[in-house]
């Protein structure tokens, strides 16, 4: 399993920070053009999958107002280089404006566009 | 993005097909050796993190039991080489007992364990 340099660990890092200051916190949604590849994929839980940025917009705009978070914290458990990309495991820690605090795992494969590094497949489920 | 030779895409069918016959449909649990490496982890809805494969087919055993699951059909998506392993975005169509159809999504990281393609990560969700 390759390590993950920290120059590419730190500008991931800071994409996470962006989804939730920017997108989440401060419904931003334009932002999610430095967060997901332009023809990134998700697939969220309860839904079939979501190609392209216009469409995962749409879907993070809903699902926000939604469910009411006022945070995401992201958290990388394990992550590893793999051909062009980075392949992660994460925790995402939800924090709903009912005080109710969800705890999310993902997997998101990272790759790098215009030197930035962002989400190009991201999957996640409900820890309960 | 590297596209899977159709060696391995061979190989990943046939582990697929192996989850389905031997586990699924004949609640051979120890087959789950020949699906999942030894120290894979899977990200379940509902649950948290689980690794290792004594851990993974108690899960199995519990989940196949517990939904009532009689066939698990796998079909890849998408699939592309990524360093030592494939990434794969796939849908399963998950036969019910009770005649019910349940589509499922999911993401898997293959690794190759002495010359076996198999499951190294696997995170899935539903589609509804």
């Amino acid at each position: 399993m390759a390590s993950v340099p920290e120059t590419v660990l730190s500008a991931m890092r800071a994409t996470n920070d962006r989804f939730n200051k920017e997108v989440v916190q401060n419904h931003n949604l334009n932002e999610l053009d430095s967060v997901y590849t332009a023809d990134a994929r998700i697939l969220p839980p309860g839904a079939e999958m979501i190609q392209g940025r216009d469409a995962i917009k749409a879907f993070w705009q809903q699902a926000i107002q939604s469910m009411g978070v006022k945070s995401a914290q992201l958290t990388t458990v394990d992550a590893e280089m793999l051909g062009d990309g980075v392949f992660e495991i994460g925790r995402a820690d939800l924090m709903l404006n009912d005080g109710q605090t969800l705890g999310i795992k993902y997997v998101v494969r990272w790759k790098q566009e215009q030197g930035d590094w962002k989400w190009h497949v991201d999957i996640w489920n409900p820890n309960q």
